[in-house]
């Protein structure tokens, strides 16, 4: 009998087809699947995976006790957030204990802004882990679009649209390219900080990157400020592009 | 008969487990392959992709005609790669006229620092196009490496190795996790801007990241200057890690 591990597994942005082949071989090894999914809700990265989980397979959801209706600054919100990732690591512990290989699914890459990594902080001192590396969200956002987003030389940045507009504004004039994650209801004060900038007219808006009901428009062409938290906006370098 | 189109291909960091199952069909339906290589030398994304070529397809070899002898802003630079890729896109585009769909690899993910944009930014105004996002080579780094490079609002930066030592030094420090490209020849420059930034103890330097003879250490760890071109530095960000 071999030895348990866990196996943190990129199932990419969306398009089911954007799983690796990797990513599939590790499924059909695994004795359990884990996957988080907001209480209620059903998992997007059980969704993606679906039709790789091989019957039988132990299914374990982690149902994520608060979502964004809590500041994530707050201490309270903390202290909920890491018992439940103290009781998922000690669930999926046991598992690998009893020999069995845990695959843990995650939407884009495990190690990218992903929920996984707060289990592998917790788990890969104790245990063999292995990392199937995923297509990131912005990468599907930017292929959907057919936005070339970086070149050469170009200085890339991810920025969290929860940062002060000033601050948008300065680093958003700082970088050849940009993804703004985390739209939502910021986007009023990341369009001002694009305009101040002198990034709104190369912005592109984009919600639900890769799924078949994707929505993409120059930003400067949506005249409404509603936006869900994971619309995204992509902010092309390349400016001397031939 | 169906009309030709052209389809951008990324082909992951260079484990061939970490294509898509949306490339390898890409590469089903291709009639025609082409591949970037330098004169002399294999194509990377051929190799990685070889084991998925239709028997009897066709391959079209593209070879740069300078790689980094010449500075990249030379006018002389300039001129050549401009001639090499009008080149290049004209003979795709001969072949999609002849309604082949022609699938062109791209190492990483295609839109994001690689080669294919410079055909697709020639070609997309004119045929239909379509782009496979792939698992870009910093993925399959920090990935290789289990190193969970950001979360939650952390900003994040790519930068190219080339810059000056102080522009280097400011941008480290003022995002929470990075990732140096091309690092090379520059690592000496790239090593005192780390420890300006107080990002050295942190950065971890990776040499050929998902390749069976990968070499990740801690930077500080590293007792020379010996670096390839392609060599990167992460600086993982997650600072609060639980």
């Amino acid at each position: 009998m071999s030895a348990g591990r866990l196996i943190g597994v990129g199932v990419g942005p969306g398009d089911p087809e954007l799983m690796t082949l990797k990513a599939v071989r590790a499924l059909n090894a695994a004795d359990v699947v884990a996957f988080f999914a907001k209480a209620g809700n059903t998992s997007h990265s059980r969704t993606i995976a679906a039709q790789h989980l091989r019957a039988g397979v132990i299914e374990l959801p982690l149902h994520y006790p608060v979502t964004t209706e809590l500041l994530s600054c707050s201490d309270a919100y903390r202290e909920t957030i890491c018992k439940f990732y103290d009781t998922a690591a000690a669930q999926i512990a046991a598992h690998i204990e009893a020999r069995r290989v845990v695959a843990v699914l995650s939407e884009g890459d495990p190690l990218f802004y992903g929920s996984y990594m707060h289990l592998h902080a917790r788990l890969a001192p104790r245990f063999t882990t292995e990392i199937v590396a995923g297509v990131t969200g912005m990468s599907g956002c930017w292929s959907a679009a057919g936005t070339p987003i970086a070149q050469g030389d170009d200085v890339f940045t991810v920025l969290p649209a929860t940062l002060p507009e000033a601050e948008l504004a300065r680093r958003l004039g700082d970088a050849d390219a940009a993804v703004v994650m985390k739209v939502g209801r910021h986007l009023p004060k990341l369009r001002r900080a694009l305009k101040t900038s002198g990034r709104l007219p190369r912005a592109i808006y984009v919600e639900r990157g890769t799924m078949a009901d994707a929505k993409m428009i120059p930003l400067a062409a949506k005249l409404d400020d509603d936006a869900p938290y994971f619309a995204v906006v992509l902010v092309p370098g390349w400016e001397q592009q031939p």
